[in-house]
């Protein structure tokens, strides 16, 4: 899986093909690096405990840590004896920047329901490689399938979804998620103060009314494409998904490796293809 | 604690002062309702497992438990015999609607790394109004303290916020979190993909630096304020935290009840005051 963009840094450089107007271009972009980080704490007897798999963008990871830590109540200031990442000789290098260590001047505090666990901890270390693996023992790709999409097909969802939300969504209070025909008619709208809230609420709808998988349909949401949002999307066979905003490195990876088509900052007359063009018409 | 705003709908009516220019206006407006939702599995034989407990607003719940649980692979299509709010009695009503119960026709599946438990699940079942009662165990309200800010300074932020982020950020890439002191000049920034981990990194390089509390500055954040962003802050000890985009009802909840100035949707010369609003000086 060489071709796989996840990297230490916190940008990742990536072919794009830009679609403004009818132009057409292909042109190199930089995305945000999303990787999971692995938290853990440490006692001075050795005792180890994993706290948190969160994902994030590289830079300032025990800044990340010492914060998170802080906020959930688990250290004090001066409670911290050291920070490490983890360098077992047998992790991969780039799980080997995954996961941060802090150690403290006293035992592990109890920690009951403070698990964040998005992710299962593997045993060669976190790494977003690793979590697309995860994946596959779970899901397919998805195959090309009929969905066919011009751009001027794109060019209007964003309106669509707007139109679509309540008079408060519109002012950005809520996120929103869309499910589309291929002709860009509206099929459902679901909005929350989460985005990946928005996306469960629409597949659950989906799946309660027995609709899945949602081959020939496209999703559309408000803010950013993440791993986690491309991930729902996968499990319920969408096979192309639009976002307002930038998609994340990882958030392409997946689409790349599952056959899935993703569009990014779609506002206006213009977007940016990350994955799947073959869906997507152009003169 | 009759003065919270938490409630059962999509929105929370609210009374907010409007900054325009010179210009001050009170007025009533709309924020997204945000309120815990414990999701549970049940199986025929009467075992019961919380699966997690995650921020949302109300309304399509079953819809959001059924797609959550079918992106982790907990549930197919088919395999729900009822979804449910639990009715028990004894829990006030707003934490009724806040936990939904499904059934499955066969057991619950191994949940081994699966917690996203940001909540403690307390006796009298999850609701906002437990959520604020759980964080007085844990932190006091901040002191009135000596910061004063004026509209001029409020207005400044945005800009620089986005002046002191990476070309890349700025296109919208990543989420930044900017520390100000209280005449406007960026003290420190961090950008991540994801929101909170943007102010967690802020925190922790104030925390490595012994700089806690954060007393005296102002957070700023690219896009919403949530409970998340606002528990943050607070037990970080910083006074005024400002969004570009929307509060919660839920983070209007926690400044109100913890002495912290919150300003929402400040972009060019205007912004809306939720809490705090001693802290601001207008003529």
């Amino acid at each position: 899986m060489s071709d796989r963009l996840t990297r230490v840094g916190p940008t990742t450089r990536i072919r794009v093909r830009e679609l403004s107007g009818s132009t057409v271009r292909d042109r190199r972009d930089d995305l945000a690096t999303e990787e999971p980080l692995e938290i853990r704490l440490a006692a001075l007897d050795g005792t180890r405990k994993t706290v948190a798999i969160t994902m994030r963008t590289p830079g300032h990871d025990f800044e990340l840590a010492t914060g998170f830590l802080h906020g959930e109540g688990l250290v004090r200031p001066g409670g911290i004896a050291a920070i490490a990442y983890c360098t077992d000789e047998d992790l991969p290098p780039e799980a080997r920047y995954n996961t941060v260590t802090v150690r403290l001047h006293g035992p592990i505090p109890d920690l009951p329901t403070l698990d964040r666990h998005f992710l299962t901890s593997s045993a060669c270390g976190v790494c977003g490689s690793a979590s697309l693996d995860d994946l596959h023992d779970r899901c397919a790709p998805l195959p090309r399938g009929t969905l066919q999409l011009t751009p001027e097909i794109l060019y209007g969802l964003p309106d669509a979804l707007r139109a679509g939300q309540g008079v408060f969504g519109k002012t950005g209070g809520l996120h929103a998620a869309g499910l589309f025909r291929p002709d860009g008619t509206l099929v459902a709208l679901r909005e929350d103060v989460g985005r990946h809230n928005a996306v469960d609420k629409l597949v659950g709808w989906a799946s309660l009314g027995e609709r899945l998988p949602l081959a020939e349909h496209v999703l559309m949401v408000s803010g950013r494409a993440s791993y986690e949002i491309m991930q729902k999307a996968l499990v319920a066979g969408v096979p192309a998904v639009c976002a307002v905003s930038a998609p994340s490195s990882l958030a392409v990876d997946l689409a790349r490796e599952f056959g899935m088509t993703l569009v990014g900052f779609l506002r206006g007359q213009r977007c940016n293809v990350y994955s799947g063009q073959e869906r997507i018409s152009v003169e």
